[in-house]
């Protein structure tokens, strides 16, 4: 079991260590490779030895953080993983077999970290790592430069849509500011993270919006892409999973439905539900699950059948919605 | 010409004053409705008669604003201007004719403020006339509730594309952190203001995505809506506007065009261009004119005498940067 540690701990914990690697997620997202960045700069200006490693390559949208990545050249002698919430999140270990079994600290915002690490600092109210770390790294007498600005607000600009999503806290806008004043350069960042969509991402909306159907006046709307569509617009896994909130974002609709062919065949559904409905009563009788918000579940067979089914179940949970919407009023 | 004043002015003039009408700007957006409503709220919660008033009906999408229209029910000794630049931005004024005449008071954010107002206090800095009046509102001794500060978070968060644009500074995101500490249920408001897309809007988009063409190595993408396309998803101005921006976000993309035909079968042409491209010199030897980074012009005759004219320019624009860029290196 981890020990659970505070920001004094944390501090001397880093100012006593030298030669260190920090370890970042699969699938790297702004937030870890943000904080990594970020953490592995302040721990440098310290005259400290510091490095960067994550199982995947960083992607081209976060080529332009002046990331340190590992490359053997020093034997790490304190490993910290930042933003890594269990340890089958390291992903492919091949290149970090022996430090990721033993993290010496963890410095994670996920309220599902696993406790991995041999030490902790978590808190699940920073809306992302790099929150933390913007408290955390003045603490470690190290000023916040505009590099580490742009990594960190990168990090709390990802994992907040762009401050849009419900995790976003008066600390959230007030570490912003402060980066902001450090020398983050929102402008240019801004357009980098938000402003540029890939040519699978345009083909992929292409592709939803040419599918677009509407059921139950307008109360639920759905999209469906073939294994077909999917390999010729060469859309990859991010770009299909942002598409599912696309039907419910449409004016009126309570209910968004994604359907996506599967190379077997078989349908894999997204449910996307409003306030009224609970995408969990949809998904789950026919064999799926998740949140009241956003449920899936799997339908074998062809398109018709698959649209049929879920069809039926969306009637159901709106019907019973407005049965207790009239029994309310 | 007007006086400029500064808070402890506004606040003294707003404390003396009573039945007072607050005039937004016509076209009404998030910034001119929130603040209205936020400073109509404040004089209210002071015991004053007020209420605000508009040319244009209040979009669908701020009804949850908990706005007072001016009905005539009372005759106004004071008016307020809030972020009105300019006295025709009052619109058509036939609901409110001899008030927009004799501002006493214009609280505003636009550097270009022509100054029709009696007393004028004005920060361009400010991303939002919503911002000055989340320092403003509490200078006049009125605490800052819910329903005031979900107003000010729809004004600050509307007009910088959700802390987006490149007018969010340090002193926009403070605001925002005050304004969530003080009860707006940003969850919520987001939801409402960026989640929520029009049919119109998903319409537009589509037409859009369908007309994308590449040409010059991908360096430059174009779509094209006739006027008949337009007629048929029935988009109107600001969704058409908004599409403009569209082909410049592409990946890898320096200049994107929008053409859209108008009437009278011309065509109205939007240039948008990043970094190392001037919108400007391409519309501007056609006629047309504008900033460095988004400019227009209008050509007359049948599309392909449109597309060749305006990719002419883009080829010469894009071909200028990169002899000189290569003169750099």
């Amino acid at each position: 079991m981890t020990q659970s540690v505070d920001h004094e701990t944390v501090v001397s914990r880093l100012l006593s260590a030298d030669e260190i690697l920090i370890l970042c997620h699969k699938n790297p997202d702004g937030d870890t490779i943000g904080s990594g960045t970020a953490l592995c700069l302040a721990l440098q200006k310290l005259g400290k030895t510091a490095a960067v490693l994550c199982s995947d390559p960083i992607p081209a949208m976060y080529a332009f953080l002046p990331i340190t990545v590992f490359d053997g050249s020093f034997t790490p002698h304190f490993v910290v993983a930042v933003d890594v919430a269990g340890i089958q999140l390291f992903g492919d270990r091949n290149n970090m077999p022996q430090y990721a079994e033993h993290v010496d600290l963890c410095i994670d915002h996920h309220g599902s970290n696993s406790g991995y690490a041999y030490e902790t600092m978590l808190d699940d109210h920073a809306a992302a790592t790099a929150e933390l770390l913007t408290a955390l790294i003045p603490e470690m007498g190290v000023e916040i430069t505009p590099d580490i600005a742009a990594c960190l607000y990168t990090g709390i600009a990802t994992d907040t849509g762009c401050f849009r999503f419900t995790n976003t806290t008066a600390a959230t806008h007030r570490a912003a500011a402060a980066l902001i004043e450090a020398g983050a350069d929102v402008e240019n960042l801004n357009e980098r993270l938000f402003e540029c969509r890939s040519h699978a991402r345009m083909a992929a909306e292409r592709m939803a919006l040419e599918s677009l159907e509407f059921y139950y006046d307008n109360r639920c709307a759905l999209i469906c892409l073939t294994w077909d569509q999917i390999q010729a617009a060469g859309v990859a896994g991010a770009e299909l999973e942002d598409l599912t909130s696309l039907p419910r974002s449409i004016e009126g609709v309570e209910v968004g439905l994604t359907l996506r062919q599967q190379k077997d065949g078989s349908y894999k559904i997204s449910v996307r539900t409003g306030h009224d409905t609970n995408a969990c009563n949809i998904a789950r009788r026919l064999g799926g699950g998740g949140h009241p918000r956003a449920a899936g579940c799997e339908i074998s067979g062809n398109l018709d059948n698959a649209k049929h089914a879920i069809l039926d179940e969306v009637k159901k949970e709106l019907d019973r919605s407005a049965s207790l919407n009239a029994a309310e009023s």
